[in-house]
């Protein structure tokens, strides 16, 4: 096939992006503050859930599964989310492989090319290829320590409104312990977004991974929970919960778009292996300790990652998330976290830029500032956390002066 | 959401075709002849491969995995392509979701709203909704005993182009014991359609889920393994030589398309989990003793279905396969297949009526015969064979009188 016939289709894919290594690639000295990896040791023991669903559910598990997944497992997640304060039933929920592939379900199923999709500035930087191979421009607007500014998005649309623009499609947010930022949207921001969905006819897409991994402070309702007219969107996954292997998620939403979204997922089924063993595992006393050491491990590392960045970087505004696997930080507004993730890689110490989280980088977006930079702590250990942090103060040190 | 904005989406959407019921969802009395399911006893015990996966190597099936699949099961997989007459290296080859996993990311890729796609009549149906979902019009062509006609394929497309229609983008086809006519396209035609596709610079999608189930005959080299140019995309799996509940299939194709798919590819890798599954398996001794068993139980049940309709439907042309897991019953001009498929699954014998096979169905296509049928002989045992086509010639009889 000529490069020539396909050039054209360049402008469709996505741009490509930054990426956290693998671990297991990196040499035994570099410290991965990049990766959203889960601790390797927190990764549970599923061995009798594997014979029991490759036994004696062995027809189940090896022969073609329904599209839409299995109905133990979409009863078992419903349940979940309606102690949540959802209020669903087993046919408000598609079940996908990983959450991301439910996100591009849901573009394939809301979206055309010119469309416009409103983000937080930053956001999740693996959602940004996923719309943009779908050809849409981004609307991003800024967030506080409660979430995405809904005020600034509405006068923003307003005066897309006057200029003849187009409502955009979709608002996609990451309401619990937002990524990059950990910030946690409260509930006056929750229903004021819906809100303003409901007016304006807009479908909000709530991507949820770090939801239950929460360490401290009261939950807020879901978006889901508070939605009433089946605004909201929710994508789910047991990624960052039980282990990112599994690559396998949900959608939760009314069971007219469910049934829309099944007629575009054409895969013959997610892997009804793994949804037997998520099943047998979930409703396993083994599943409520696993989400308490979870909590555990994760809390012990954003203490310590928080506490070294206190200590040896005074001068970075840390946001102090009640959960998830991120910490967000603000150096001086002179410093380039392009270059400090730069230096600090060449004393093996990897981390991401904060600009790789904004949906239009580069000097022209006066919503994406320079001097951000993002630290896990998930895949860390308490000692590399301290000695990453430590060689990360060198690096930002070389560039502060 | 309203049902008002959706409206406009539908045209896009896949038109829902008649699926094979879950024979598990069946009542015991009834012959499952739709279903391409594996027989139950040749899915195989996978527990020793699944406990070293989740213990020995729960790192790498647990953590997120590399998007274009599991070096080692890529490195198995071209040596299994090579040893087939191929030429490939790991890098021509992306570990997907399924084989319509990959269909799907190939259309992606390469199909715009308003295209063409050749197929041949009758096609494999599950395609047609998906290429469907695109936005594309199809271009059917008949076929023989030898496959594809593409001598008919030449002058059709001459004829368009003389009209100053575009030429198609995609040739899709099942060239080893097509599904549903059983057909495998003779080395001259093969080379023949390359050489077609080559001159007219056209992509052809090359569907093998059934090439190693073969019970007899000569192989004949792969479209991929004829291909000089890199004109063929060939879509591999294992649904239909080891399980169809493992969702792991694969796409082979120049490294410079694999890696425009792989970034297309959103979905945080496949499986881990079952690639590594898959892999421990094929390198055992238990992969080669599966495949001859394979072999031996559908060979037997192909003999007994050919045997039975030749005996009780006498008037019924069978066309028979040398693998796979259909025949194609030709049945007298004026017989309607879709009443006698009515019929049948009155007496509680499902199969699939010819016409669902054809990408434009309906009175207005002189190239969609209503007097076939397809009837799977992969999951029904010899006796439930036996009966079924019993109960099918008493429908059969019922309309032919």
């Amino acid at each position: 096939m000529s490069v020539h016939r396909l050039a054209r289709r360049a402008a469709n894919l996505p741009t490509s992006f930054p990426a956290p290594h693998f671990p297991s690639e990196l040499e035994a000295d570099v410290i991965p503050f990049d990766s959203g990896f889960a601790a390797p040791q927190l990764l549970p023991d599923l061995t009798d859930f594997a014979i029991a669903a490759l036994n004696a559910h062995r027809e189940e598990t090896l022969q073609y599964s329904p599209t839409h997944g299995q109905p133990e497992l979409r009863g078992w997640l419903s349940d979940l989310m309606n102690e949540d304060g959802c209020a669903l039933t087993p046919d408000h929920l598609l079940i996908v492989n990983g959450a991301k592939h439910g996100l591009e379900l849901i573009c394939r199923l809301l979206l055309d090319e010119g469309d416009t999709v409103v983000v937080t500035a930053p956001t999740y930087f693996t959602a940004i290829p996923i719309f943009r191979s779908f050809g849409v421009d981004f609307i991003e607007v800024g967030q506080d320590a409660h979430g995405i500014d809904v005020a600034a998005l509405d006068s923003l649309l307003d005066a897309r409104a006057q200029q003849g623009l187009a409502a955009p499609k979709l608002i996609y947010n990451v309401a619990d312990f937002h990524n990059p930022t950990g910030a946690t949207m409260s509930l006056e921001r929750r229903q004021a977004l819906i809100a303003l969905a409901d007016a304006r006819g807009i479908t909000i897409v709530e991507d949820t991974p770090y939801r239950r991994v929460r360490f401290e402070g009261e939950t807020v309702p879901s978006l889901k929970a508070l939605d009433r007219n089946g605004t909201v969107l929710h994508v789910g996954t047991f990624s960052k919960l039980v282990a990112p292997g599994l690559r396998i998620g949900w959608v939760a939403a009314d069971p007219e778009i469910i049934a829309r979204l099944i007629r575009l997922k054409s895969d013959g089924g997610s892997s009804p292996l793994v949804q037997r063993i998520i099943y047998e595992f979930g409703r396993s006393p083994a599943f409520a300790a696993h989400i308490e050491r979870v909590q555990a491990v994760y809390r012990e590392r954003r203490d310590r990652i928080v506490e070294a960045v206190r200590r040896e970087i005074p001068a970075a505004e840390i946001a102090v998330p009640e959960g998830g696997y991120y910490v967000w930080l603000t150096l001086p507004s002179h410093i380039d976290g392009d270059v400090v993730t730069a230096l600090a890689a060449e004393a093996k110490v990897n981390l991401i830029a904060g600009s790789t989280f904004f949906a239009t980088p580069g000097a022209g977006n006066a919503r994406a500032p320079r001097n951000h930079i993002r630290l896990s702590y998930s895949y860390a250990t308490p000692e590399q956390i301290d000695e990453g942090v430590r060689r990360l103060a060198g690096a930002y040190r070389s560039v502060a002066g």
